[in-house]
């Protein structure tokens, strides 16, 4: 019968979830954003950025192994990555297992997001700000995608959700100059809403990731700090991850030795391709 | 700022869902448990049994399809399906979608549970119980499991949770007589818990199951309706359903002409069995 | 661990209550307003109207008596008693228990709220609606009272919460019509907010008041089913609620035989007017 | 459409409350219980002791007046003050107001509570920790008032809620050891739960109190931070709070110079007396 301290997020206006805390660890207000950091008995800390959950210690692995691998494994040889957001280092550290890559471009607008993860977050980022393949660049993604000559072969938005300011980092336009930022063999990855909770985002993504991309393969995976099945995307001009078999997979994780994976293997690579008929319908491409 | 009418559930003792309600339907207290119908923007009419989320009009295809269809689909041509539980029809109207199966036993210990599935959910079971291939038995599934003489080719548990009075039908003794019940080439379904919200009852059936039968494949699926992964699990002394390739699949629900699919489809059929790395660590035998 | 169904209503932007309820009873969509009965283990059966609780079984004698007799006790001889609003009849039942009164004019612009009152709220009008004293009038306050010539000793505005379409019988016009339609010796009885959830609303509408009136006496009391202290006042251009002794208030309620009352008394007719400081702060009539 | 951070507090089994936090500013397990300060939009900082809360800086005045006033008021030239709890200084800060009070004694069971409340809580404490006429004793308050020599004029019960550890001190043992503690016209003063959350508590320990004191006073006041009206109690042999009259409390507020009353004067002395006719039948001395 006594209180609770409990973290509650809404998934659209009528459903959501909720998190019991045991603590608050810290909050921050940053030139950009809220930051807030909460101790709770399932997930471990928490990392939540203007009032949504972002990354937490028990289940990162879930969402960033889902964004990294099944683009980064099926290219034969990435060696140039970037990520846009992803100030936490989970997705880079994720990248950095492959020995091909030579580094990892983090393009964060935040520097305090890196600074607090890094102090709190270990067991997200693993020590990856220590490592020298990967440059920090504290700007804007929308100004530095639109101004960079490099080429990349992976780029992963790990971005908040396209809402509010983020909204900007999800427009044709911005997905057109990340198109340009890729080498030929390049591929870009990104969440684009939940199937059950915000149909029409996943399917509004979609069809603007198809108008730009060859190649647009949508994937699902349920992320329990999020509340419910997400569905991300590769996309690509040359790289279809479905066109692989689990052997292949599983021969490729060999061969790089990439080690720690705690979700990702030759079966769930192709297994969070495999569409549901009701996800199929939403992800359709008109076009085709 | 109005009021909210909210149904409530806790996952485990410290993360939990909600789900907005636009008004109760109806209630029911019947001589096993408490029946409770709810109208929602998000799922159309939820079922309730004692206070936990059963079915819903607008999801219920997501649990039902999973129950059924990964089981019977490798059975080459499955003749009698029995059904312990599964009152609302949902889970006997996706079993008589395969053209062999001549009989579906229905045993629900609830005769109200099936009035008011019939008269509240057609969207669930779709007109099966005028299905003259249906046999309702209103009984206690123990009981009937115990004394039957007869062989099933499918046996599918769609039970409550294996907390109070639906805990006897989780034990090793009943999953024995479960098998006995099997015609050689039978396969037993169930759901055996979330792996993130109840991770030892995950491991703790599975490990039940590996006692008894020669392959268990457990296999997982967002279910929205329960707020969270979910694991099932198929187990028989002969059928793998990891066996199968895609296009096998896709043929056997062409050759059997199965309608109305919302989520099964032959990729999927593969894709719930591509178990995360951190679920294979809940549901390796350790005996093997 | 089983879920709950729970009926939030926030106070105001951060802060709230809830009450579980056993079941909903009955919801009914009229041309004014969304209408719904819940069963609750605390309060007994609770109207809601729009989604804010109105009244309830077990506690509505709180604000019915409250709105009533401070006013009308104080009268000498009250006859003839208007209530705007009150379609619960609880207002009117109170009213009725002045031997004096020879008739309650109960003007309700939804003729289902009465309707479904009397079906389903015998507790809150205790069969008020057959007495022949009791006059209803389906009609709009507004234009009842911008039209009618009759004189009232007691108008109740027996409303919902000046938000929305009820905001229109809280202004200064609607006011000002209501003290045309008073008597000389007539009062004026409302509720103005919660001083700690709103104080706003409880100083603009005392000084709106104030304008008005001669005699403007703010009242609070807690109302369980509105989850905090709440503040009515009686305005009258003759009488002062507070002018009286508990000896006369006690003496008056046995003169006139006021039966079963649960909550007012000699001494809460002038407990319910001594305002702590901070709420004297809200209602200090800033022009004397 | 953000996430929340809410503080949510069950009254009882079946309702409760809420109160949006703006983040957690600190949490300390002590050797007693577990701390913890809340900022809040509603309440600013809010104090919390094992998950309920305890006090808070905008109304922690209705709580602590309440506590002190009433009875402190009433004795013609109190000097020996006890406060069992009350770590936060609040009630300590009252009594110190009247100016014969030559000292206050604290008796606080955890050293943590004044250690937090005096670096967080300057709008409770008001700085009474550098009042000389303060004496602290950290110690057991059972064992205290069982060793003591003193006699007090006033003993205030600042304490938790009677369940769990805190239950020991509101046992009729503990309450006869308050009772010889206390001078020939000394009064005790404790809350005794909420009416309409959980009579039971309030009229089992009025019957309590019956027992041992001539003269039993509850009273109420909606406290806020609790959720609800709560009922305390002033107990003694000789002196009656209700023997009093506004103009008498008055007189004595403005003779003693009391300052900065937020809640108390002279109509609010006897309006917290004035109990309506439920909550008069919840305290009846049914002895008498």
């Amino acid at each position: 019968e006594r209180g609770e301290h409990l973290l509650v997020e809404p998934l659209n206006d009528t459903i959501g979830f909720y998190i019991k805390a045991n603590r608050q660890i810290g909050e921050w207000q940053t030139p950009f954003q809220k930051l807030a950091i909460y101790d709770t008995p399932q997930y471990g800390k928490i990392f939540r950025l203007d009032d949504y959950n972002m990354t937490s210690e028990r289940e990162e692995f879930i969402y960033h192994e889902n964004l990294i691998h099944p683009a980064l494994t099926v290219h034969d040889a990435p060696r140039n990555v970037l990520i846009i957001g992803g100030g936490d280092g989970g997705s880079s550290e994720e990248a950095l297992k492959h020995p091909s890559v030579e580094r990892v471009t983090l393009v964060e607008i935040d520097a305090d997001v890196i600074k607090i993860a890094k102090e709190h977050f270990q067991a997200v980022h693993n020590g990856v700000f220590d490592n020298p393949k990967l440059r920090i660049i504290i700007d804007d993604g929308i100004k530095f995608i639109r101004e960079t000559r490099e080429k990349f072969d992976l780029i992963a938005l790990d971005l908040n959700d396209p809402i509010g300011p983020a909204a900007a980092l999800y427009t044709t336009e911005f997905f057109q100059h990340c198109h340009q930022a890729l080498s030929v063999e390049g591929l870009l990855t990104l969440h684009i809403g939940s199937p059950t909770a915000h149909p029409e985002r996943v399917t509004e993504l979609t069809q603007r990731l198809n108008g730009i991309f060859s190649i647009v393969r949508p994937y699902t995976m349920y992320i329990p700090l999020y509340g419910a099945q997400w569905a991300l995307a590769v996309c690509s001009d040359r790289h279809d991850p479905k066109a692989f078999t689990t052997e292949e997979i599983e021969q490729r994780i060999k061969t790089r030795n990439i080690q720690q994976l705690q979700f990702y293997n030759g079966e769930t690579h192709l297994g969070v391709f495999a569409l549901p008929n009701f996800v199929r319908n939403l992800v359709a491409d008109k076009n085709k």
